[in-house]
């Protein structure tokens, strides 16, 4: 138990991933294991949302049992938005009335699962209370399948969604393996954002030279027509067919973002509008200046959430952050994110680590140049030892009785509102 | 052992799937297992291409431990086309030039996996065959994840990709639900041409009316703007969301494809020029219309070929309509498909049985109005009845040490030519 005593307000926020959930498993059922340090356990309807609202919900009324289905269920079930909070001059009205629900609920611990827009919010939040001389100690768990949070090792999310694109892509690469005569290039595309860590994923599925992808699009690689053009003739001259994995955010060296209507992709240059997606794009671009039938798949948000088929070290290292992240706060800690932290040697290992929010709040991290191989479209042996263990081991499913997965279904019955 | 001997030649044609190499497993190792009657299996490299080029590869000369692997591997990997063969009268000489080269190699045993065109072909040859009066059985064995092929209680593949739509449905509807102030709305097309099958199979993931998909587009049913704005607000009325699963064939009252560019949903009507896709078409309807944010998932090629989480019970028929088919050519049946045969009573049983190509070949299934339910966007518990039991079971999955599926790489050799 803790010195300060109150309720813990659990959070998510942003795009939702497959694991998320086990993070939330990991702080809450830590929680209310500590009735001592916590007196209640509360979760927020979607996200900050639900604390500016006020629309806040018991996680101790909730069936233990669905609380700890969470661990194998995907999405943000506790709810998530996409409300951005911007500094404290320009939004110091939300911030207080943030802590104002806080107090009203004495909620004395607040931890917030997300990305670095979550953590900026969690260290501003944490830096109000402090100046208004409210006791409060905010917690931060890493949460992006993107990968791209600085000062961890690796995020929680990120493993599974590279297990479930390396795995698509080896499928799908299959399908044009059997119909080249026809459909002979594919491109997958994959979300992350400005970082290509999914899409470099996606090159743990090759593991024969033939194999699918052949080319890796980056978004820390400047896509270039006409070496993208000779990449594309090289792959059919080997293979006779050409499977191509694409970051949703690669740019052109200009900058402009392949999905992006106008510019040079636009209706004039290649006699189609392109819109949204960076695979239509470079679909049209093969169709037109390669002269072969292209095909594009783009799993959307299906990708993200796929738990059917999640790595195993994923879930239980997300649910190892939420655990250590209502540790830390017990132990007194304040404004920091848990991290993941890899041990030195052959074996993959992995234990948490801190650090502190603002760090976090202002840090990307792209995929290096030494995962990235000389032709800027492949993975290097480097990449393969940092992510492979990321996707190992089946997540367990439950499956119902109708032979789909049953999944977390939480009655979320909001406490009357005290303010 | 039959009274005819010769080779055996097993090929896959059409869209892959997640279990038409179970099927080619069955076939293959099913004639393997009778020399008597099969002095040979040759396979054929990508579908009829392969004949009419003359690559065929010795079936027995792969390591047996492939074969065996084909059970668990997705995608048609002897090979496939998308080559179609029309009328006797017009393309009689590829019908002969099959014949030439299955003389030259003693072919006497066909076995053609695919969907009514390759049953038409199938059908053809034999017609041919007789009326040069070159002995030669030829025996088709259904494939197709569009399900629409006639006289069979359903097709191997579609439950496997019933199984994985409805499971990312599931997924990606728990994403809505997490995001829904921000992402309302989800359009998720699924393949299927112009049968709802896979688009129906979708509903199965509904346990609960809040459950995605909350309105499914079938291509049975004409799209009416309208209307489809209708049940959208009612839908954001009820459940703040909106997911709607979207059958890639879906058309409006005249016919027209959704997906296809011009017409009543083009640029001028919604600001953007639609570029392939239904569902880029409902998203933007949704948008300029209901005034909400839609994002749209598109699986592609990679739903077909879901191996990673594809149906046991899919399985298992695919394997043993190939073992069905030997056993009839054995039999001396000639010019027939293998069906699949469902058993009355409430305990889900299935049989095969056999049905003329030439029906086969002329026949199409579309979603019969008994599984449509009254608003023309959902299933009924008949549709549940019929689709459950094709869903339930986990296919075996190989994963191999680095957290991956492993799947089969045949040698394909080919034998030397005769012609």
């Amino acid at each position: 138990m803790a010195s300060l005593k109150g309720k813990a307000l659990v959070a998510q926020s942003g795009g939702p991933t497959a694991v998320i959930n086990s993070s939330a498993a990991g702080v809450i059922q830590s929680a209310l294991a500590d009735g001592d340090t916590f007196t209640g356990v509360y979760g927020a309807l979607n996200g900050i949302l639900g604390v500016l609202n006020e629309e806040l919900y018991d996680l101790a009324a909730e069936d233990p049992a669905e609380i700890d289905r969470l661990r194998r269920s995907p999405s943000s079930l506790l709810g998530s938005c996409r409300h951005k909070l911007k500094g404290l001059d320009t939004d110091r009205g939300d911030y207080e009335r943030i802590l104002q629900v806080f107090k009203a609920h004495d909620v004395r611990y607040f931890f917030y699962i997300g990305g670095n827009d979550s953590m900026d919010t969690a260290a501003k939040l944490g830096q109000l209370a402090d100046e208004i001389d409210y006791e409060l100690i905010c917690v931060g768990v890493p949460k992006t399948i993107d990968n791209d949070l600085a000062f961890t090792d690796h995020c929680p999310g990120y493993g599974s969604v590279a297990k479930f694109n390396a795995t698509a892509v080896m499928e799908a690469g299959l399908d044009t393996l059997a119909l080249y005569t026809h459909d002979t290039c594919n491109v997958h595309e994959v979300m992350g954002r400005n970082a290509g860590w999914i899409a470099a994923a996606t090159g743990l599925a090759r593991r024969h030279a033939d194999d699918a992808p052949h080319i890796i699009l980056l978004p820390e690689v400047p896509f270039v027509v006409e070496k993208f053009v000779d990449d594309v003739q090289r792959c059919l001259a080997d293979y006779k067919r050409c499977f191509v994995a694409c970051g949703e955010g690669v740019k052109t060296p200009d900058g402009e973002y392949l999905g992006e209507a106008g510019g040079q992709f636009s209706k004039d240059s290649f006699g189609h509008t392109q819109l949204g997606g960076a695979a239509n794009t470079v679909r049209a671009i093969i169709e037109e200046k390669v002269g072969v039938k292209a095909r594009t798949n783009r799993a959307g948000t299906a990708q993200r959430v796929a738990m059917h088929f999640a790595s195993a070290t994923d879930a239980a290292e997300a649910y190892m952050v939420g655990q250590a992240a209502v540790q830390a706060a017990v132990d007194g800690v304040h404004g920091k994110m848990v991290t993941l932290v890899r041990a030195d040697g052959d074996e993959y290992r992995c234990t948490t680590g801190l650090v502190e929010l603002e760090k976090v709040a202002n840090g990307e991290k792209p995929v290096p140049p030494e995962f990235i191989d000389a032709n800027g479209t492949g993975v290097t042996d480097a990449f393969r030892r940092y992510a492979g263990p990321l996707v190992r081991g089946e997540a367990e499913v439950e499956i119902g009785a109708d032979g789909l997965p049953v999944y977390a279904r939480l009655a979320q019955r909001l406490v009357e509102k005290k303010t």
